[in-house]
């Protein structure tokens, strides 16, 4: 099945918004085994929407539009549609009516712009929307079948989901599977990843990369008629992925580091403490995205200040004097102290220049000491990471995390 | 002067990356007054391509075309322009010198496939691309003027500021003028922004919002052929918004909260520290996300233990044991305690049930107290946010920190 996606606004042309919501439709497309051959967006204009509807039916056999269902003068997709077609717009009293309700709902007064939401083009099938005024609705417009949805996204996504998918998954229905596997990827450059990868038998799955800074997500992807095959064709791709760069990959499908160190931590009965300087706070706030982590994170300290190092984690003020508060020393002291303070298995330290200002030649912006102490020894890493302050952040917060992680398998 | 926008890729197409190059170049392109008029996607197809092309140059006087330059065999984009246009493909010795030399720079091997890169269109002026090995080139087709550049973003990017700008600007020099302001907003749902901007006079300025969770920016942009009519409209229309929402409104241009603390607290020679539980260092994260924290941020602390709040801030055993740990009670001695510990003129405390478990009937999920600790008192406030984890996180520790704002006024 053949989809055509269009998106309409002043806003997108202008690049005021990202067209996310052509994104996201693409994205549930693909899942659903439906190809996307065209995606346009067009400005608020009834010729340019018109002839961006008339090109997408030429072109597949599904047309999803999202956008100018509004009340406003500016919304005026269904017009445009209709003009295109050679069709008519009609008042609908059901949808009338569910508009009427939406206002009683929520406790605010219709206001007469809201009653043009209620005309469709003849022959439409309203979809009702949950969320908001503008109703969805469905037509056929030249050889394909339009549905029309409001930008909102999550205006559209209820909408896609109650109506426009399960309608493509019937019409597909038994003709084609979808299933996919993502591996997340830490520590190699996405060039890298490409390069080790060159020449991976992919059997009938379908190898593609999304680059997060500072992770590298794997997606393979497979389709076919067969349920069964699109199951062996993934698992023996995933097989051939891990032996070329399965020691990059942390985690597999809904994964992120804090939560493999989470796991791995509860399994362990074990627990954790922070101390931070130069990631200010960030290696802390990562570990405690995770629900539940209070089962195995006891405290983090950010130490900005010499008395804050001294205070909170015994660092000596002999060492900040002789070796300054970015050095291998002062790290390990901080990782010793947390850990000793916090009474828990691990403690990490990190301290750092992270720029854009604070440097000097013995240690440039970007240099960072990362230590990790343990039951057994406490070991400190040196690096330096140009790059601008929030990614140094990002960056030296997940070595730190993908450091604990490797000492916890 | 009109433009269009062709993006190719099936990565594009099957919603595995964000169409951002689009986007980019619409926003640029609106910066220098020039109209994006139609936006489109297509898979890496050679019919779907020079469909699009053919499109998109009866549109518009311009055409910025991306992606599909490489070296592999799905990289048609140049074949597929020339066909649709019953042009032919040229090799280009000076193009393929350069080639060469990027390979002996980066210290590679220049690979067969690459010799592919060195063809242009017949008549094609070559745009030499510092960062790769896909040149871009500039070519008359049809009525439009095309630039085709690659599709990774850095090289897209320099290509376009280095010779797509400039030239869209010399044709349209002295023509028209831009200028925007960005207004950035706390504390007030974008719909109610809306609502109180009803009817605001804006004259020749054109207002849009962005929303970026939980703050909003309002941008006013105005284009004229006289400078001095941009700049006189545009700070009419500001002033009027200011009218209308200025108490929500915390700062202008390339700005965040924490700058804005950052520099009242610098002015006021004021210092400031930490005690967070729920949002787990986020706060902290946050101040220190700006160059120069380090003159006004003491200290934080990660207080995700009982003994953590009692050894790192002197909360009290019975008040934990009265009141339990999310209480506005401990919320104050938090507050109290690290401001004491650290030294600091004010003190930030937070303490909340993040979710989604943890929580009881008397203290929901989203339940927080946030205090404040000046020289002269301590406040709480109490809330109940319902949202997913790292949302409750973002929308607490922004309001943390625009209560502060607010006291430094």
């Amino acid at each position: 099945m053949k989809v055509s996606i269009v998106t309409t606004g002043d806003e997108i042309m202008a690049g005021n918004v990202i067209d996310n919501n052509a994104h996201w439709m693409a994205t549930q497309c693909w899942n659903a085994g439906a190809k996307v051959v065209w995606r346009v967006a067009v400005a608020d204009d009834l010729k340019e929407i018109g002839d961006a509807c008339k090109e997408a039916s030429r072109r597949a056999d599904v047309v999803l539009v999202s956008g100018g269902l509004g009340p406003t003068a500016d919304d005026i997709t269904l017009k445009a549609a209709a003009k295109a077609f050679g069709k008519k717009l009609e008042f609908n009293p059901n949808v009338f009516k569910d508009i009427e309700n939406f206002f009683k709902r929520v406790g605010r007064p219709m206001s007469e712009s809201n009653r043009k939401q209620a005309f469709l083009i003849k022959e439409a099938q309203p979809l009702p929307n949950k969320l908001g005024t503008a109703p969805g609705s469905q037509v056929q417009l030249g050889k394909a079948t339009f549905f029309f949805m409001p930008g909102v996204p999550r205006e559209l996504h209820i909408l896609c989901e109650d109506f426009v998918f399960p309608w493509i998954k019937e019409k597909m229905s038994g003709k084609i599977f979808f299933q996919e596997k993502i591996f997340h990827c830490f520590g190699v450059p996405e060039a890298s990843l490409d390069t080790f990868l060159k020449g991976v038998k992919l059997g009938k799955a379908r190898l593609s990369f999304r680059y997060h800074f500072p992770e590298t997500a794997l997606k393979l992807a497979c389709w076919d008629k067969n349920q069964k095959v699109v199951e062996q064709e993934l698992s023996k791709a995933a097989k051939n992925v891990y032996t070329k760069v399965g020691e990059y990959i942390y985690g597999e499908g809904d994964i992120t580091l804090s939560k493999v160190i989470g796991e791995l931590l509860k399994k362990r009965k074990e627990t954790l403490s922070v101390a931070e300087s130069c990631t200010g706070g960030m290696v802390a706030d990562t570990i405690t995205n995770v629900s539940g982590a209070s089962a195995y994170f006891e405290r983090g300290v950010v130490v900005y200040s010499n008395p804050s190092k001294q205070d909170l984690l015994g660092v000596k003020e002999g060492t900040l004097k002789k070796f300054g508060a970015v050095s291998q020393e002062v790290a390990k002291e901080m990782a010793e102290g947390i850990r000793k303070m916090s009474k828990t298995t691990y403690g990490i330290a990190v301290t750092g220049i992270a720029g854009p200002t604070g440097g000097t030649k013995e240690r440039p912006i970007g240099t960072v000491y990362i230590a990790l102490a343990t039951p057994k020894t406490t070991e400190v890493k040196h690096f330096c990471f140009e790059r601008d302050r929030v990614e140094f952040k990002q960056l030296v917060s997940a070595i730190a995390l993908d450091w604990l992680r490797k000492t916890l398998l």
